[in-house]
C-alpha cells in the first residue's frame, strides 16, 4: 500500500469548487456565482492507530502548520536534534521525522491551514496515511484541572484521491495540457483572426515574443463573436515588452480568437487545451450504420469531455459554474461515457457546500431535488456505500430545509428568494404556488432518501421519507391530474388551480412511475404527441422529455428527433452542443441568449444527452442492483441496419452488437440479463453471449 | 467623514480568533483549540447608492480579487484606458480609479479573498466606504434568459473599526508594541537568567548578535519555571549565524527568561511588550485610604490590560485561547477600567463563530449561557443596540442548540461530549444530570434573550423566552429549594435528587433574584458563612460569590477577602494575578496545576475582579437605564478612610469622591442619582456635586 493526502471529506471540492466558479469572467471582471461560497475546516485532526512490531521513523508533510500527539501527548518540535521529532529545514523531501516505537500506538496530528485545505501525508514502514485515517473538525479533549482528558468529537473517515507523492499536493491540483495549434489564420484591417478548428477551452501561449506592445484579445465561440469587440463575452489583454510575455491569460473557451496588437509587437499563436484525462480502454463508445447519429454520438463526447473539467461543469464559455441540474445529466451521460466517479463525487460534494442551507443548491427549488435524488443516482450506477454515508448528513440537513419551506399541504412552494426554474420556456409560464412539476421533484428526493436512509441505517429516516413520498404522491395525483385534459395539469396557485397544461410534470409522471398506465397513454397522446402543447426548446429538458418517449416505447421516434435536434446544430456547424438550439433561426440570431448576442454557450453539459439515450435506451444496458451487481440489456435497433458499442462499469466494460439477426454481449463482470424479442438470456462475467434472432 | 475598511461582520473576528487561539504554543508545539474553528465568508458583496451632484472618480482597494457592478451592470476591467475603470499597476496608493457619472447611483463590488476576510475601501469626493454600506455573502442576484435580474439576498450593515487608510489594511491589524529592558541578569553554569522585574508579554529581541549558536531560551513566569528547561511551559530556538539573528521568536508571557547558548555566538537581550492601546483620559481609577487596596487595584488593572489583547484572553502563558466564562467577567471588569467597547464586541464575535452551531461555546454548557448573558450585559453598559441587533440571529440558533437538548422537563443537562464546568473544585461533586447552577444560568439567558428579542424587535421571540424563563425558574424554585438546608441543592439526576449543597448554584441565586428575602438570608447563614460548606478556591467563581455578599451587604466581610486573597497573592510575590490561589501551599506548589509544575497561569483575567467589585459596589456606580443613560451611585466606605475614583462610561467618566464627611461626584453626561445615608440626590450632567454628610 501506498501512502496518500488525506483531508476533511469535502473540503478539497469546497475550497477547489470557489477558484472554479470564481473562474468565470465577464469581458474580463471576475465573476463569481450569486450563492454563498463555503469554506474547508481551517483546523483538522487526522488521527490512527497502529500496533507496531518494529519501532519505525515515519516521514510527515503537511499542507498547513501542525502538532502531532502520540497517545495523547503533545510532542514538543523544538526538542533536541536527538530526540524523536525533529525538522531538516534544508530538505522539503525529508519532511519532519518523528520515531514511533514498537507497540499500539495512537496517532494524531492537528493540522491548520485557512487558505487551502489542512492536508497530511504520513509514510513509514507500516504507518502510511490513506482514507482509513480518521477525522474531525473538532476533536472536544479537553484537559481538566488534574490533566486528565476527557470527550472525544465525531471523527469520519478521512477523503483522498490520487495525491500518492508528497510533493503532489491536493493544493497543487490543476488539470492536464495539450498543444493545440490554430488550423487557419486571416489578417483584417485592424488586427487578426485565428481558427482553431473546433470548439475548445484553454489558455492561449504566445511564441517568439519580439518588439513592445499590448495584444487585445478577443475570444469567440462563433466567428461572428470574435469580430466583435464590443459584445464578445470573453476577452483578455497581453502586455509583450522587449520580447517578453508578461503573464499568459487564463483559460478560455473558444473556437476563434481576433487579436489587435497596438504598439510593435509579433508572435506566433498556439493554444494548450486543458483536460480532465481518461482511460479509453474502460470508456463508453457507440457505433451504428447511420453515419449522422455516429457525428451525433462523437460530438456529444467533446461536449461532455469539454464539460468535464475540475468539475462537471454546464457550459465553458459565459457560465463555468457548477449547476446542480446540469450536474445530474452529466452524471448519467457520464455513465455511459467515461465513468469519471470521481468528477461526479467531486461536482455532489462541491455543490452541497457545508451547513447551514441557506438557500437551495444554486438557488434554485428544483436543483435542491435533483441534488438529493444525485446521491441515488450515483449509488445505483456504482454501488458507493461509502460515499452515501458521507454525504447523508448533508442530505438531511438539506432535506430539513427543504420540508421546512412546504405550504401546509407538505407541497414545496418557491418562498422569498427561491428560485423556480423548471427550464427556460418560450411560452408564458407562471413559477407561483405549488408547480405540480416540483411536487414530482420533491417525492422523487424523498424516494432517494430513503433509498440513502437504508444505505447509511437510519431506520426512522426509511420510515419517515417513505411515509412523506406516499402521501406527497397521492396528493399529487388527486390535486393535479385532470380527467378532462388527460394530463397532469401546471399548479396550485393558493386554492386556485392553474390548469394550463405543459410538458414538464407529464415527462416527469412517466419517468418517476406517477402515472399509471392508462395514464401514460393518455399523456403520449395529448401531451407529448400534441402539437398544441408549447414545444421544449432546450436540450436540458428535452434530455427527459426523449427517455419519457423510450419509456413509452416510442424508439423510432426518439431517434428521428435526435437527428432532427442534433443533426440540425451539426448542420448548423457545431463542433459541440449548446445550450438551447431552435430551427427556426438563422445565422448569428443562434448565438443570442441572456438579452446578449452571443450570450448562448455553444458547448453546453445538457447538450451532450444523446450520450445517454443511445447508451441507456438503444444499446439498452442499465443497473438492476447498485453497481451493476446485476444489470439488464434491452437493444433496440428502431430502425439502425447494426450498432455496436460499450457500457462502462465499475468492474470493466459490457460490450453490446446488435444486428437484425444477431445480439453478441460480452460483460466483464455483474450478472446479466439480455432481453430480446421477448427472449431472456442470463449474461454470465466474461463469456460472449450470442444469440440468433 | 472618512472613507475606512469594511468587511462582512464578525469575519474579522473569526479569522484573526483562529490566529489568536492558534498562536498558543506548549513546548513549542502549536496548539490550536479542541472547538470548531470557522473561516470567514469567502465571496462577499458590499453595496451602496449616492445620489452624485457631479461626476466622481473613487478610488478602490480591496483585500482579495473583486468586480464592480454599477446600477447592476458589471464593468469590464480591461476596458481601454481612456474608459472609466483602470488601474496603474505600478502604484498600490493609486488604487484603482472608476468614473462615477452624476445622478442616482448603485455601487457593488463582489470581493474573493480565500485566506482573508473580503475587505473593501473606496474614497471619492462624497462615495466613502463605511458601516452604511451594506454587505452579504449570498446576493442571489440570478439573470433569466431574457437578462433580466431578479432575487436579492439578505444584506446587513457592513463592519469596520479603525482602519482608516488604504495601506492599513484589516489583516495586517497587530497589537502596538513598547521596548522592555530586563532589570537584572545572572550568569549560571549553563547559561543565562534574565528577569523582566513583573509579568510580560511580548517578544524577546536579539540585539547586537556576533558569531553562531542556537539560543535554547526557556520562559517562566517564575524563577523555577525559567530554570527548569524540561517543565517550563513554553521555550524557544533562535538561531544565529555569523552575527545574523535567522527569525525572532513568537510572543510569549513570562518574567523570567533563562537561555542556554550552543555554540559560539553572543547577543544583548531585550523584548517588545504588545499590548492594545487605551486612553488614559478616559479610564478608570480607583484610589483610597488603604494602600494594600490600591496596590491590589493596580495589579489587578495591570492583570487585566495583560489580558486585553486581541480579544479578552484567560491566560497569557499557557491557555492564550478565548474562553466564553473567563471573558464576561474581562467584560464586567474592562466597565470599570478602559471601556474597550471593540474588544468586547470582538471577543463576543469571535466566541460564537459561525453557524452551525455544533457544540456549545468552548464546548462549555455554562458558557453558552454565559456567552447569551454577555450580549446583555454589554447592552446595559454601552446603550449599542446596533450590536445586539447584529448578533441577535446568532443569539437564537444558539439558543435553539441549547433548548435542542434541554430535558423532558427544559432543564439543560450535559449531553454527550458537553462539557459541564461550574467551577475547578477540590471537593467531589458529580456535573451528571440537571444540576440547579446551570438551570440558573439557562434562566438567566432566556431573559437575556427576551431582553434582546426587544432591541431585535422579535415580538414572538420576546414571549417565547419570557414564558420559557418563568416556567425554568419556577420549576427550578420547587426542585432545588430544600427548607431543612435552607439551601439550593447541587443536581436532579434522573429521578434522584442530589442533595449535596454547594456554594455555586446557591450564589447564582442571590446575584440573578432567584432567592425571596427570606432564602437569602437563609443562603447566607448556611451556606455563604458557613465553613462546612467547601470554600470556592478559583478567583472565578469567588468573583460572584464576592459579589453575592456585595448583593447581601457584607461590604467590609468583602474587603476583608479581597485582602486576605488577592492580598496573599501579592504577599507571594505576584506582579499579576493568578488563575488559582491556595494560601495553603507554599513556595513553587503555587505553579502547579493541571497535573504539570508550572500548569497554572500567573496572570489570569478572572484574577482581576476587584476592579469590577471596587468600581461597582464601592465606588457603587451603575447604569439603571442602557449606556447610562441613567445611572446610580451607592458609594460605600466599609471601612476605608477615604476613596476616589472614576468609572468609564459612553460619554466620558463619572468622578467620585468619598469620606465619612463628604461625597463629591461629577459626570460628563447622563442623569443620575446619588444614594448615600437615605439621602437620594439628583446627579446632572457636567455639574458638580458635593454632599456632606
Amino acid at each position: 500500500m501506498k501512502a496518500t493526502w488525506i483531508w476533511y471529506p469535502g473540503d478539497f471540492e469546497v475550497w477547489l469548487g470557489n477558484k472554479f466558479n470564481n473562474r468565470r469572467t465577464e469581458r474580463g471582471a471576475m465573476f463569481p456565482p450569486f450563492w454563498k461560497q463555503d469554506s474547508h475546516w481551517p483546523t483538522v485532526v487526522f488521527r490512527s492507530a497502529y500496533d507496531l512490531e518494529h519501532e519505525e521513523v515515519i516521514a510527515v508533510w503537511t499542507e498547513g502548520e501542525f502538532n502531532f500527539s502520540l497517545d495523547g501527548k503533545l510532542l514538543s518540535p523544538l526538542s533536541a536534534p536527538e530526540s524523536s521529532f525533529w525538522y531538516e529545514e534544508s530538505d522539503f523531501y525529508e519532511g519532519y521525522r518523528i520515531r514511533i516505537p514498537a507497540g499500539c500506538h495512537r496517532l494524531a496530528f492537528k493540522v491548520w491551514n485557512q487558505k487551502t485545505p489542512p492536508a497530511l501525508y504520513v509514510e513509514g514502514a507500516t504507518i502510511k496515511s490513506c482514507s482509513d485515517w480518521e477525522v474531525t473538525y473538532e476533536d472536544k479533549i479537553w484537559i481538566d484541572e488534574n490533566g486528565k482528558a476527557h470527550g472525544s468529537g465525531i471523527f469520519v473517515p478521512a477523503a483522498s484521491w490520487n495525491f500518492n507523492d508528497p510533493g503532489n499536493t491536493p493544493s497543487q491540483y490543476s488539470l492536464r495540457w495539450r498543444e493545440q495549434k490554430p488550423v487557419s489564420q486571416q489578417e483584417m484591417p485592424g488586427g487578426r483572426l485565428y481558427d482553431f478548428g473546433r470548439e475548445t477551452f484553454g489558455h492561449l501561449d504566445f511564441r517568439k515574443p519580439s518588439g513592445s506592445g499590448i495584444a487585445y484579445i478577443y475570444y469567440g465561440e462563433s466567428r461572428e463573436e470574435a469580430l466583435d469587440r464590443d459584445h464578445c463575452e470573453t476577452l483578455d489583454t497581453v502586455k509583450i515588452s522587449n520580447g517578453l510575455v508578461h503573464q499568459n491569460p487564463g483559460s478560455k473557451a473558444f473556437r476563434y480568437v481576433y487579436i489587435e496588437m497596438r504598439g510593435k509587437a509579433d508572435y506566433l499563436l498556439a493554444m494548450y487545451e486543458e483536460y480532465a484525462p481518461f482511460d479509453p480502454d474502460k470508456s463508453g463508445s457507440f457505433r451504428c450504420s447511420d453515419e449522422e447519429l455516429n457525428r451525433i454520438w462523437q460530438v456529444s463526447a467533446r461536449t461532455l469531455e469539454l464539460t468535464t473539467q475540475e468539475f462537471f461543469m454546464d457550459g465553458i464559455k459565459r457560465d463555468r459554474w457548477v449547476w446542480s441540474g446540469d450536474a445530474i445529466q452529466s452524471y448519467l451521460m457520464n455513465f455511459y461515457l467515461h465513468f469519471d466517479t470521481e468528477c461526479v463525487k467531486r461536482t455532489i460534494r462541491q455543490l452541497r457546500g457545508k451547513d447551514p442551507v441557506t438557500a437551495h443548491v444554486n438557488t434554485i427549488m428544483d436543483y435542491s431535488f435533483y441534488w438529493i435524488d444525485s446521491v441515488f443516482r450515483y449509488h445505483s450506477y456504482t454501488g458507493d456505500s461509502k460515499f452515501v454515508k458521507e454525504m447523508y448528513p448533508r442530505m438531511v440537513t438539506l432535506m430539513d430545509y427543504i420540508l421546512g419551506r412546504t405550504d401546509d399541504e407538505g407541497m414545496a412552494v418557491g418562498k422569498g428568494d427561491d428560485w423556480v426554474f423548471v427550464d427556460w420556456t418560450d411560452f408564458p409560464m407562471s413559477r407561483r404556488g405549488a408547480l405540480c412539476f416540483e411536487q414530482m421533484l420533491l417525492t422523487r428526493a424523498l424516494l432517494a432518501m430513503m433509498v440513502c436512509a437504508v444505505r447509511s441505517r437510519d431506520s426512522k429516516g426509511i420510515q419517515y421519507y417513505l411515509q412523506r413520498a406516499k402521501e406527497l404522491n397521492e396528493k399529487v395525483k388527486a390535486t393535479f391530474w385532470d380527467n378532462d385534459q388527460h394530463a397532469f395539469v401546471h399548479a396550485k396557485e393558493g386554492e386556485t388551480m392553474n390548469r394550463q397544461v405543459t410538458r414538464f410534470p407529464n415527462i416527469m409522471a412517466i419517468l418517476f412511475g406517477v402515472a399509471d398506465s392508462q395514464q401514460k397513454q393518455d399523456i403520449a397522446e395529448y401531451v407529448l404527441l400534441n402539437p398544441d402543447v408549447p414545444p421544449i426548446t432546450t436540450p436540458y429538458m428535452r434530455f427527459y422529455e426523449l427517455e419519457a418517449f423510450c419509456r413509452l416505447e416510442r424508439y423510432e421516434l426518439v431517434l428521428h428527433e435526435i437527428k432532427e435536434y442534433w443533426g440540425g446544430m451539426l448542420r448548423e456547424g457545431a463542433t459541440s452542443f449548446w445550450e438551447k438550439y431552435d430551427p427556426s433561426e438563422e445565422g448569428a440570431q443562434h448565438y443570442a441568449m441572456y438579452g446578449r448576442p452571443y450570450g448562448k454557450s455553444l458547448c453546453h453539459a445538457w447538450g451532450a444527452s444523446p450520450l445517454y439515450l443511445l447508451g441507456r435506451y438503444f444499446l439498452g444496458v442499465y443497473p438492476t442492483k447498485p453497481g451493476y451487481e446485476e444489470y439488464e440489456v434491452r437493444p433496440v435497433l428502431a430502425g439502425m441496419e447494426w450498432m455496436e458499442g460499450d457500457v462502462p462499469t465499475p468492474f470493466g466494460k459490457i460490450h453490446v452488437s446488435v444486428t437484425p439477426h444477431e445480439v453478441v454481449v460480452v460483460s466483464d463482470g455483474g450478472s446479466g440479463k439480455l432481453f430480446i424479442d421477448d427472449k431472456e438470456v442470463w449474461i454470465p462475467s466474461r463469456q460472449e453471449v450470442r444469440l440468433k434472432r
